[in-house]
């Protein structure tokens, strides 16, 4: 037996192993760009050199309160200068970012609150309404930092009156602290940076929490998957309180790019945006494609460049995709989950199908992908067995991650966690096939299936059906209980204004194009009921299913 | 006391956790673009599916030797696809590649088989020569994998006359390999990857220890620092055995690029290869962009794309970049050394510095810049005190590093390791200055320093100063001993054929435009020794400057 020289000598000291962490791109674009801007927030503008020296401020501010490693800061605001710096400033304080979704009511907001432990809430104004509600319900005692939005007056003094809570203004909360206490930098990368509750369709939603090495290694993914360039200028139309932006907030720090933040997401916002700021990139839901397409003339405006979309959620239909290229964007379909820092699947495009037609193209763009670079396992699998699903495209299993970008767990709840990480793999809960090109497609959430006289229908296979008609603009297809055939289709959809379309012809279109079984039985038009992340809510769409 | 609630039940596992690696990139590029080129080797073209299979058998025959984790395995060969194998092949037996300099003389590369303790060595047939002598220096048991080169004899049974060494074909060995036997993912990122022997001017080679770890994030920090998008036509000039190839073999893994390697390094193969591949990056040593600049009309072929490079050693003297620039070339400047896996300090350009006139513009490209993103601390120091210099421009001091990107250490030698990372910092052994923007320049290696009445002159500066003169290729400038002074300048320089250049003409030049006591005393013509990798052997112009 030799003797493994490589590991006599050689162990890790200060000078040769540092945590990784993403707070670190900050120092570096300050370095190297002070003058760039990073933020871009109504009429507010803020430099590289500004948002530096803001962040390390808070995070001082955070520590001369004794907030620090393994506390917890919440943040409820839209996106806007305080969340982009709050992704910085509390973690640089030691203490862990808990972006809390805007749309959730007062008492989802005060279980987070309670549950997440949280020592400080930074709060928008335009939100702050809520927080009271929320805080009116909670028995910890919480510092308030309420930043001014614009038209809106202060809560500081609805704020007081609780009991339990003390109020002060964001802007003098970081004056009170000083930029040149050196910053915390996570003795361990395994450190928690941030906590994020999932939206959960059924209980009481669950706390994932990410670390600083995956946050680390999914904000260079996203630079190197995306072929980004230094100094993009990207729009925020996804919230950052969705997966941390799914880790942009850091990605942008990496390459000193612009952050645009609107108050508003809608078609006037996203054109003017565009237009104005030459925006170069944006991540966001299905449905920010059909504000771009959908835009009247009004809300448009000209622009001359490319635009790079990413979204993720349901696949995008073919007519979709194609209307989004013809307006200038480009657009790249990932894949991810909470647990999985945001995208951790990517369709990556291959050079040899700019030969197919653009519905073939389309196929091929609307599947789901393959690994992230920061994913070092992605596989469809029976999750009974745990063995590997055929590479035909056919066989179902479930899809499973593995790997750097998979959260350390749920928070408080180990017995969650250890059934999320059975067999030595995340379950992601969704249902999809493995195609022979190693490319994974999602056929659906495991509830999402609809067994209708013992056959198993995939929702998304009649949503994409749906979305190929010119009148439809969005759909969605779940299960409504049959004393026959045990489920059927129930389709929702929003059509054009001018479209008149009737239930009838919507069944038979169905019919013309998929089996008859999977066609709808019934068919309601109307506007369909979003979560604040632009998810279709299906939990919704059930239950009124069961009156129609 | 609060309890830190993140670290209860959130620890590492199977499924949230896997050893950094940029091995990993090789199957991701065999799954996603199997078809595509990875290697291009004289008539010889590989695709990525079939580089992945060859270096899983490699691993897998290696294996079926015993030849694992802690052991090492040499490689003697010229940028080629077994070169390029290596780099995957080797590591994923778990085994440490050394790829060993084909410009040293065998007494060196017996050296480095001992102390490296190699028990394979993979050898191009066009070097069989070499290792053969050096073979008979060495006395361990070693196995001899010959590859053929083309118009070369195999040398296979003189090696098989060595009592001590068993030979066999490259082929023939990866065929008795097990493509479908799983390779060794390391268990510990801070296992080694590989091992560099420095040149070491004085004193025998130090071994540099590489981990996986630090393989993998340089990989993605040059693509993220480069703006490298996917599939890139990378020219091999810098040798793959120089820091492994800057980390560029597990780069154009992870992105899918193609290598063009070629045996010859000149002006013809350079200039025939971008024509031919669409060659779009490459990186080396500043002779490259001799070798472009001064090629004549027969060594040129036409092309109509930019080309991008990237150089380190010696910052590109004005003149360089400006005729690089006329020429479709785009220089980015690095600098970097053995233990900081290659490119560890980027000149990242500024567009601010758009405005600037050519010469300003140069000046700014010539600094060495700012830390690479996988590298968390660099900085100017003073080597006694450790604390950092003024960033003024002006006051000298030892670069440092510190992070992720710095070496295990060196192999067998714990007190060099220590001495290196006095401080917590490794110590560079480089001279130089840091800017008010943060951008470090060097001014000198610690050895190539002119002290001349007192006053100290950078080799660096006078440099730059004969690189101005039109007649001028390249130049250096040492130390000559001086009964007055101390020392005095001595220049070599190479200048164009039709020049006629004289001793005093290229001394009044330089009077012309830096300090009287700076200029060269002494100028010698000739063409100047080189290193194998470009770099100015200025050990030999030392004892030659003494005969002067």
């Amino acid at each position: 037996m030799i003797t493994n020289i490589y590991e006599e000598g050689l162990g890790k000291c200060e000078a040769n192993h540092s945590s990784l962490t993403p707070l670190g791109f900050l120092s570096r674009a300050a370095d190297v760009y002070p003058n760039l801007l990073a933020v871009i927030d109504g009429d507010t503008r803020k430099t590289w050199s500004e948002v530096s020296r803001r962040c390390k401020k808070m995070a001082s501010a955070l520590k001369k309160l004794h907030i620090g490693k393994g506390d917890t800061v919440a943040c409820l605001a839209p996106n806007s200068l305080l969340s982009y710096e709050a992704h910085f400033g509390v973690p640089m304080s030691g203490a862990v970012l808990n972006a809390i979704n805007t749309r959730l009511d007062a008492p989802t907001i005060a279980f987070i609150l309670e549950h997440g432990e949280a020592q400080v809430l930074l709060v928008d104004a335009e939100l702050s309404s809520l927080a009271v509600e929320a805080l009116s319900l909670v028995d910890r005692e919480i510092l308030i930092v309420e930043v001014d939005a614009p038209e809106v007056e202060s809560n500081v003094t609805r704020f007081s009156k609780l009991s339990h809570v003390n109020a002060m203004n964001y802007d003098a909360f970081i004056e009170s602290g000083d930029e040149f206490e050196p910053w915390h930098w996570p003795d361990d990368e395994w450190d928690a940076i941030s906590l994020n509750y999932t939206s959960g369709t059924t209980g009481n939603p669950k706390g994932v929490v990410y670390h600083h090495r995956g946050a680390y290694l999914n904000a260079m993914s996203n630079i190197v998957g995306w072929q980004m360039p230094h100094h993009p200028v990207y729009l925020w139309t996804l919230p950052m309180f969705h997966c941390n932006g799914w880790c942009f907030p850091w990605t942008l720090a990496a390459i000193a790019g612009t952050s645009v933040c609107i108050r508003q997401v809608n078609s006037t916002t996203i054109y003017q945006s565009i237009a104005e700021h030459r925006v170069s990139h944006f991540c966001g839901a299905p449905i920010i494609m059909n504000m771009i397409i959908n835009a009247d003339a009004s809300e448009r405006q000209e622009f001359d460049h490319h635009v790079k979309m990413m979204t993720a959620a349901a696949p995008p239909p073919a007519s979709v995709l194609a209307s989004m290229e013809e307006e200038g964007f480009d657009v790249t379909h990932v894949y991810g989950l909470t647990e999985t820092y945001g995208p951790a699947v990517i369709c990556s495009w291959n050079e040899q199908w700019d030969e197919l037609k653009s519905d073939e193209k389309a196929a091929k763009k609307s599947r789901q992908g393959v690994r992230y670079h920061a994913l070092e396992r992605l596989d469809v699998m029976d999750p009974q067995t745990m063995s590997s699903v055929q590479r035909t495209g056919e066989q179902m299993g479930e899809s499973m991650f593995g790997g750097n970008i998979v959260m350390k767990g749920y928070l408080k709840n180990p017995e969650a966690t250890r059934e999320a990480f059975a067999g030595g793999w995340f379950h992601s809960g969704d249902l999809g096939v493995m195609h022979d090109d190693n490319y994974m497609e999602l056929k659906d959430r495991s509830k999402d299936i609809i067994i209708s006289g013992g056959e198993n229908i995939s929702s998304i296979e009649v949503e994409n059906c749906l979305y190929g008609h010119p009148q439809i603009i969005e759909a969605a297809v779940v299960a409504k209980p049959h004393e026959k055939w045990g489920e059927t289709p129930c389709a929702f959809v929003a059509v054009t204004s001018d479209s008149g379309l009737t239930e009838a012809q919507v069944i038979d279109y169905c019919r013309g194009k998929i089996a008859h079984f999977k066609a709808p039985r019934n068919v309601i038009f109307g506007e369909l009921p979003k979560t604040s992340t632009g998810k279709i809510q299906k939990f919704k769409l059930r239950e009124k299913a069961l009156g129609v």
